[in-house]
């Protein structure tokens, strides 16, 4: 079992024992690159390919790792989470492989290939309102019922040590990495990165890039306290949801900064990825190439490390189709 | 520069040779799986992503073979070629790389997106009708223009040898392989695919799998005599070209059988794939899950390479959204 701890007692063998621990349940995830991204941005860009990740996405890892040590007489509660999406997915398919039962708190609007999927890995539902306090009300309910250990998306050492393994692997995929670029809702890939790469990597430069329709992290780290904003509407659906003390920590002692991209420069550079790296991947995913398009001086001629976060997307409605 | 050979005197040497000329140009293209995918066919499915290829398709293997295979004189004076795409962009590429011109002649339906990226490797278009007599007519005014070294889609053993290096990396990447099912339109892939298994893993079986509404190779191999259709009709644009007698001496004599689909199993297959392998690839690339899916007996319980030929689509027509 793993102990209840705070992100600053997280060190780097707890990403080591994470990664040992989830191994057998995950995938080694490929890095891809495109001769034509390098052209257009000026950078050498490795794209770390989670959205061919189990469950398709990179939160099966901070999900198996919290689900695989628990111990066995929590184990039996089974898990509970509220997420708007990939999160609740994750659990399910972690808990899944463990044999427990998974119980996921999810906004009504989510998209509904993602509730297919929560439903397919074994995950039982419960709907909320899209907005962080209907989220957390009906949460409570549903916890309180069941008993199950709570495994919060992001603000949770062991999801974080979890997604750490995630850039773990790209340093052992990349050599000589300058900077490492990764979408920012809550904060736990950026956290986890932060964890890796600080002990790892220590010189290398780790950007977060945030929609600025949910710009509530960029402006935390701006003005040095957690700001957030309650129901926040933007395409990048994993990114609605604000940094808590435990992301913050990693996010305020990191990061070197944040960027943010508009709507639309989301929506063309999630073509441009599709288009030229030919993978299917979440709008939340192309925020790291917006901001990098328009940053170019930032990142020209380094190699820079993108993390692709996940492949969820419903194929029936793509943002530059209008139907 | 590479002898001018008949396939009958291609030997596994011949790939072997191909596959070190050619690996500073091409990408080792990764491996993967679908979990659901499994599930669904009962089979176990190791998808060979060449849509993450140079010029986004396993025809740069071929084209990249020729091209560098030219002795300083031929190579002088450039190369050309007739192709519905991915051979034009792949040649395009590998003529790009070599710092020699390129002529290619296109139907005037090809998919825009192909044409531009022609444009962008440096490939100059004329353009034909989208019919195989159109095609050759015009092809013979150009060759006679420019005076470069033809290089034909397919019915070349440096093109097939050049094809045959991707299943070379298939089996060093997976092991066991019982079956390997690659899309036939011209039969270059199919026929490279030939030829290394029938040397490398003979006891393994080769399927080729083709649209209903482009069979004329399912008709050749059923009546042991090639059978060429002119301009047949199919989503799957890449498949729509005949067998040739090069291509034809490894489909009839290696080939276990070829399975077909309908345009709307092609569809559904394509967009199952987008959903659970995360990749973006051409309808042409489907055909093989699709007829793995009709011939459910014929694949259970084994482990089958399928090959994916390419990634070039344009994003803003998918044939499952109608606008």
């Amino acid at each position: 079992m793993l102990d209840q701890q705070s992100a600053l007692d997280l060190t780097i063998d707890d990403m080591r024992r994470a990664h040992e621990r989830i191994k057998p349940h995950i995938n080694r995830t490929p890095v891809l690159q495109s001769r034509y991204l390098n052209e257009l941005t000026g950078a050498e860009l490795f794209f770390k390919c989670e959205n061919f990740q189990e469950a398709g996405a990179f939160k099966v890892r901070g999900a198996c790792n919290a689900v695989f040590g628990l111990s066995d007489d929590m184990a039996e509660r089974g898990v509970c989470t509220h997420s708007s999406g990939n999160h609740a997915l994750s659990l399910s398919y972690a808990a899944g492989r463990r044999g427990i039962p998974c119980h996921v708190v999810m906004p009504r609007t989510a998209p509904q290939a993602k509730k297919e999927a929560v439903r397919r890995y074994g995950g039982l539902i419960t709907e909320c309102e899209p907005s962080t306090t209907s989220r957390e009300a009906v949460f409570a309910e549903v916890q309180a019922k069941t008993g199950g250990e709570f495994v919060h998306p992001y603000n949770d050492p062991r999801v974080i040590a979890g997604q750490a393994t995630c850039s773990a692997e790209l340093i052992e995929q990349v050599d000589g990495l300058e900077a490492v670029v990764a979408p920012i809702g809550g904060g736990g890939m950026i956290s986890g990165t932060c964890l890796t790469l600080s002990h790892l990597l220590p010189q290398s430069k780790i950007f977060a890039a945030e929609p600025e329709q949910a710009d509530d992290a960029y402006r935390s780290f701006k003005s040095g306290q957690i700001i957030a904003d309650d129901a926040p509407n933007t395409i990048a659906d994993g990114l609605k949801v604000p940094l808590k003390e435990n992301t913050w920590h990693f996010v305020s002692q990191f990061v070197s900064d944040i960027h943010t991209a508009s709507e639309q420069e989301i929506i063309d550079a999630m073509k441009l990825t599709w288009t030229y790296l030919r993978i299917v991947m979440e709008p939340s995913c192309a925020v790291p190439l917006a901001t990098i398009l328009k940053n170019k001086d930032v990142f020209a001629g380094q190699r820079v490390g993108v993390i692709v976060t996940g492949g969820n997307v419903d194929l029936d409605r793509l943002p530059w189709i209008t139907g």
